[in-house]
């Protein structure tokens, strides 16, 4: 099949089965990610008490995690989902916000790629190479590299923890360690709202609980949040009302609106 | 007096007299919350420390208690918070987010219902029948379960905890155990949005507030609300424009318009 | 140098240096900070830990503390951080939010001031009178007082803190203990949406991180973000509308506009 026609498939049926998304993510973009997920047809959770995410990842089609405004027990919250989700063998998605800012951040990030058994790493270029090396630094949540400068890390990633890593940028690059896709839908006003990349990284989540394949799951939900953005601008010229005709836009696409805006080599 | 009577004088006292409606509620909601009930005419506090629950809600017009993302520490602010508004005599509100769904928040909320004097419970379908039927399950927030299925146990549970019970869906229906009244305002738009549960308990909150018995102002709060979705859909066809258009809503639909809207039988 | 091109400056460095803001505020505001700061040209994190708080403010070009949503852990997390920053020089704004509501909010407040070396303190009148006055009381996060109320006790703690202290209301009053400005732009349907005082303190905290003179870094931020609520309300008339408008205010003003819009004395 051709990786438009999937990308309109998996849109398809996500809004056919609306599949439970849980989200173990950041207090920033708790409210966006819900209402992406709701938008494009999905059923979103938050739930991140100890005591309730194993009973809840049993019954969701893909575990989102995400460390932004991270704290320990949110951590051990992760951990525990985590392992629960690979148990059940349900898609799991990390996203790595903030890994290489803080100790805090990089150390737990790279944990839960240990203990975990993950689908999907979806970050910005400083958030990837954070994962591997150790020098290197970035600037809060904001990337400072280019996406050029982590592909040879992703490719590393991938390959030696068996997942698909996704760095987003103005193209995004996605890789299971041999193969490559490329995606080149997006709009710079994606940059202007916060959580962006969270809510790409979500939607990934939504994808992969209606397709088995990782990669094709990955590389279509970014074609799919990129084209929302294109449509977006087209309504909105500054970020306040962008955002909103980006849940607009994740609502109104149809699956043959996506098989043709596709963007993906 | 009449009832759409009843809920323009609901609004009008809400917009003079401005109550404090102390929320102790879920991450996802708080800012969506907080500008409905502000946008309304109310004045929003969050406020979740169990080191200053008891002297804030002392200052409050009414208390909604909420159990989205929650936390067992979270469990016990709500229960002392409860135990205060209830000595002190004010209104209390409790939203069973997701009860039915894990034990935590299941067993959390029949602990406040046991606990708390409630004045108001207001769920979705499935939420409710959670709270009696020990082998009911829900799909993480949203109901599986249709408005009639859970008639018969709100009722029970209305007349046990001596408390109202009010289950929202196309047709939301109100019980003190005995009668009932039928509200149908509202608009499909509603379920595409986050947190319009939530916002409806909090709305409850700020009417309950001003009107002294318990039924007449949850079945007027959720004609308001369901009228403001109305007038919302009106200019948005799609979920992000529909959000803002809500919050315009609840501020500029006027007494009159309330009268002349409602939908309650 | 005249304060509307001093203020024009400003926005042009925040836009050029993109300053990251390090923000450790309350639950309901984040995500809106976040898309102010954005739009504005800023960088913003939200970090909260206090396992990762001193690393991050080490990036910072300013540190927001707001006592929004307050716990004993969060206050902890704030004197780690502003320690920190202190220490390096870095500027550090306090938002009071509810001081004088509760022994937790004004205690907290007070032992920030005494601990931490504050460029700015921002408040509505009854939270920086809370400051003060061991009698005061304020009902929620809504002031109870005028600007005028809170004038003499404004310069009193900027005296004895050597801080700068902002009293935000439809005339913002910025005192450093004996000179004061007045800046009267502003819109009252700011009044009506969540978190126009948290935002007001954040873009504070943008301009103190080009701008080494506190008190027009203070002066000049809140010149921007009213004339940004008076934009806003040629766009929109109800509270829903005009929170989108306002963040598209925050993008779209130049400082050209901003040297011709500003109203200071």
């Amino acid at each position: 099949m051709q990786l438009n026609e999937r990308a309109a498939l998996n849109l398809s049926h996500v809004r056919e089965k609306k599949p439970l998304i849980h989200n173990i993510t950041n207090f920033v973009v708790m409210n966006y990610t819900a209402n992406a997920l709701l938008a494009m047809g999905a059923s979103p959770v938050m739930a991140h008490s100890e005591d309730e995410v194993e009973e809840m990842v049993s019954f969701a089609g893909a575990l989102v995690l995400n460390i932004g405004t991270l704290t320990i027990d949110w951590v051990n919250s992760m951990l525990k989902a985590g392992k629960m989700a690979s148990k059940l063998n349900k898609p799991i998605i990390l996203d790595p916000v903030g890994s290489g800012a803080t100790s805090l951040r990089t150390n737990s990030a790279k944990k839960i790629i240990k203990e975990v058994n993950l689908s999907v790493i979806r970050g910005n270029a400083s958030e990837i190479i954070s994962l591997k090396d150790l020098d290197s630094k970035t600037k809060g949540v904001d990337s400072i590299h280019s996406v050029d400068d982590a592909k040879n890390i992703a490719k590393m990633i991938a390959e030696e923890s068996k997942t698909i890593v996704a760095i987003t940028g103005p193209t995004d690059f996605v890789t299971d360690g041999k193969d490559v896709i490329l995606v080149s839908n997006g709009h710079p006003l994606m940059g202007c709202i916060t959580g962006t990349g969270c809510t790409a990284t979500a939607i990934i989540g939504a994808f992969l609980a209606v397709d088995e394949n990782p990669m094709t799951a990955t590389a279509t939900a970014l074609a799919f949040f990129g084209l929302a953005g294109e449509m977006a601008s087209k309504k909105a010229e500054a970020p306040g009302s962008f955002m909103i005709e980006l849940i607009n836009a994740l609502y109104t696409i149809t699956p043959e609106d996506l098989k043709k805006g596709c963007k993906i080599n």
